[in-house]
């Protein structure tokens, strides 16, 4: 018998396990015959919880993964000769493998930050060619929040953001795989920074922060989603016991679970930036605004390090790395990575 | 609190829940923290599992649904200019929404079956222009196993279609959505009706018989998975907590789970055929040799029967039905929906 | 120095070369500079000419092939979820490699014709799951006008499936690579038997007719041609040197061409279907209604005309050939070939 | 009737007609029948002819337009998984309306240049997560010769290139809209800087250069045409009656008629230049090696300066713009411009 790693890296926030009360939600729901394909109460209950925090205009739908939640809803308000401007280290840029291109046609164009956040003025580059037929025409504007590199906007960089997309006759789509490591570090509602600020798409991800699988697809805007159901279907995400991922959303959203397991991630974050910006040796290169860290250290001892815990490499040439906390990361976790790294450096 | 629905209706055999040994995997695997996206200990098992039943040389790739086992599988084997040939009644023709096309920008080409199996004979149809740049060029057969009309090919048949597609520089694919069921009315391993009958890829599903969610796709031939780990990320289908599924074919795949579960549904079919085929009013159409039941009745009997229990019309035009049956069907289910249909036809 | 090759086979109206009054307008605007792309008086005046034929609602996109002419105005027209109803015997279906699918994402269904025509009746094996979301959606009915047997719709024929689109939330295409053979045919103006029929969408060919290449994809119906600039541009079939395509549509409406070439055609078909059928061993298949005429002679027989003519075989089981007159089809032409075939029947 | 505009302007190389004697060649060829879609003896002899100038190894598929050329090819040489890494400012970036992501899906990356050429150093940022299915995986480097800035890439900067494509286990694209604009800069053979310098793609255009349409896709290195007939079809690309495209390639090789066209063009633009240069208020910004002319002056001017003369701003927040000459552009035509500009910055 195979029995699980204990060991806890700092790798991913999806290597992670699953909340008890997650599986629990599980567990309660499977029970007898529903209706296959969402058409089902816990479903129906599940969407309702979540329109309860995003508002009643709301139209959710359920798929599989996060990249499927980016893709399927940016195929849904795109056409194939659109293009989509987001951050050089957009998870839909540099972690999908081109699913955005293959799945929608639509060219994603980039720019860089020095944050992973974008400003309007960064954008104009892309900027042209507004009706010439020759050019891909801007449709969307994506952006990550929590960021890829662990920065947060505020609700104002995003409202200016959303009226800069709208007056461009552009929507404005938030990548929120991270959504309540952001809701946390702002101390705010989920509807505060996207519905009120002006976020016409949002993918709302809970997998890396204790669920087990299933991300939803929110247009917060009406008028959206048109056919999407069928777009869904064809983009091989439709769940047929689709209860399984609404349960999980029912338990997320109950006694804010989401931001309990949220507000610890973000606390080991800063834990973690804290041990580890007093050891020589290593720069801390971001703010950190949510669950990731990043950091320089020196590429023989990173390599070294990471036979023992698993985490990835952020920019090789810099020797920058990233990593990221979860909801069942310990105290314990920080002070033994920090202390390996420690004694490493100090053997340098 | 929404309680789940208790009443089981034989729409689909994935309006059930999932098998208490499956979930007790889940809640196995779910401790600590295994490196994500199918790096982890479990999943190297549940493929090793799947290996001893298929031949060792079978390479194996998780996905979400059965659509996209069917879909990404075939977009490895062809390319986009090729055609796939298979039943008008095929789960990739009528019941994906063009996710085949799409994804792999193949022409479906489909051919009449008198009971959802293909034959050599009645493929010859699309069996021209071979070479000819004008006509999408035939690359695979694909079959269901069981099929759609609940019936099963024997060892021999595939073989024959095998043999076909070999010697047309074709493969061929089977669809095993109910592989279980398929294999219990046989009476066969595996194996037997499928890498030692020359089958290619394999769809290897186990939702509709206890899983929660999650598909294989198992390469049966070396050779055939260049790039196709890209292909599975591109197609949004890599799970980053995939040891959850891994789970499940763990579960599925000890001490015979699928074979228990497969022989109880189909056993609730012959049952739910014998009672039904004394009726007065109702036709059986097609043998019943798995867990799907067609039959004709009146259709404004189908259609009150239909407001109590769920299920589908297969041909509106011969008033023709399809029931399921699943692992967790009674026979108390069987003969009070008998029941109810004698009652309602004999008030007619 | 090559030398053109002289003789005149029946294998395609496209083997034929250009009607000098077309080269000679393509030579007439070869002077000068014009803005590129279609921005050019050249390419008004020619969209002119054909809004005089077809209606003033018309809008006119030209590009280079039938093919991309189907492709792209269906793609204009549909959502990838969606699929296009037309006979198996279509050129979408058998001689455009995928093209449809490929570009649209769409699904293509067939329906088996005695010639080529379709029928409401015939379509209704396709028009379920309605709203389904497993279920590719029916949004066009794909007509091609002559048909690719040579038969020719009715107005009324056309005016029933137009009918019978509408009323189900369709739009009805209609490819019309030989749209002339068919006009000559009924004795009616173009117009008379697409805008004034219910036909919305229009391939207008001239290619295979005395042109060199272009096609027109002509939407009849306002309100459908939003965003198609760009798709012909992402479709690669934006010419940059327009003006020429241009003045082929301009000669080929001037004084009648069209009409001339495509009655000669017509005519000599008529010719060798009388010829033909008076030769012991040669059955005709179909009417001849446009330039094709259908035949079944014995395979070997065919086999040895084949070198010394250019020809195709339709159906292969059958031994059934296709022969096409064209605009430059001679009586001697004819003749002659019917005398090779007279030869070698009787020398078997 | 409508009379073509004489006026002749710097907007692009396509807004030129048609040299005499590829007309005449198409005049040539344009007798009797010959076998559709590329089976001629014209386009045997057209592509013996460029097989002649870039190897024997080369295989050659004609297409229609340049964007064509450029997608296909890429397509051929590539799985959807894969990026292709290119300038900013490149044609199948900017120009293309996204027709490579939704053809081939593939992922277009770009990287900025200072005159449109690409260095290794350049791409290096493109050049991580091999074999890691997350990321899209390059595959290919697309270089413009000349660059859409009028710059030339020496030999040994394709051989820099290609040896870093190679070595990385990726190909060497190049994009030849104006390739005889470049032969002609460089003194050279096409050859010597294509197949010689270790390109493995290479979209051979001629339409900018006197021809009226029609491209030629390349294939340098052996091995990598496997299934292009049919993603020609597919991709709407295969001309009925080729010995028209063809016949302007024999035109075009012959007598070095393209060296004649491009060899004018280019003295134009060095024409345009010195007569520019001399003008206060205009800053030349790029060197000027082929047939375009960059430069910066008062937007106010150029705007005005543009009803009179159609050409295109380049960078409109730098106020810069590009003008083109073209195979027939005189020397006229230039002084004639300056002269205007020269007039209105002096009003000014």
């Amino acid at each position: 018998m195979i029995e699980p790693v204990m060991k806890r890296g700092f790798a991913s926030d999806n290597n992670s396990g699953v909340h008890p009360a997650v599986m629990n939600e599980i567990l309660r729901v499977n029970s007898g015959h529903v209706v296959g394909y969402g058409d089902d109460p816990f479903t129906e209950m599940a969407k309702a919880m979540i329109r309860e925090e995003l508002g009643s205009q709301a139209e959710i739908y359920f798929v599989f993964t996060g990249t499927a939640a980016n893709v399927l809803g940016l195929a849904g308000i795109t056409k194939s000769w659109n293009s989509v401007i987001t951050a050089f280290t957009a998870h839909i840029e540099g972690d999908e493998c081109g699913a955005p291109e293959k799945f929608t046609g639509c060219k994603v164009l980039t720019v860089d930050t020095p944050d992973g956040k974008l400003r309007p003025e960064l954008l104009k580059r892309h900027m042209h060619g507004i009706d010439f037929e020759h050019h891909s025409q801007p449709a969307v504007i994506s952006v990550s929040q929590a960021s890829e590199m662990g920065t947060i906007y505020t609700v104002e960089e995003i409202r200016v953001l959303s009226d800069y997309a709208h007056a461009n006759n552009m929507l404005l789509h938030m990548d929120g795989a991270r959504l309540a490591n952001a809701a946390v570090a702002l101390g705010l509602p989920f509807r505060a920074f996207t519905t009120d600020a002006g976020v016409d798409l949002l993918s709302f991800g809970g997998t890396k922060n204790s669920m087990m699988y299933g991300e939803a697809v929110c247009f917060l805007r009406p008028g959206l989603t048109q056919g999407f159901k069928f777009l869904r279907k064809q983009g091989m995400q439709l769940a047929s016991k689709m209860r399984f991922i609404s349960a999980q959303y029912i338990a997320y959203l109950t006694d804010g679970l989401w931001r309990e397991c949220a507000m610890h991630s973000n606390k080991m974050a800063r834990e973690l930036e804290k041990r580890l910006s007093g050891i020589k040796g290593v720069t801390i290169t971001q703010k950190v605004q949510s669950n990731g860290v990043f950091l320089i250290m020196p590429h023989d001892v990173a390599e070294r390090l990471r036979k023992e815990y698993f985490f990835y490499p952020w920019n090789e040439q810099l020797s920058e790395y990233r990593l990221m906390t979860s909801w069942d990361t310990t105290s314990d976790d920080v002070e033994q990575f920090a202390e390996r790294l420690n004694i490493m450096l100090s053997e340098k």
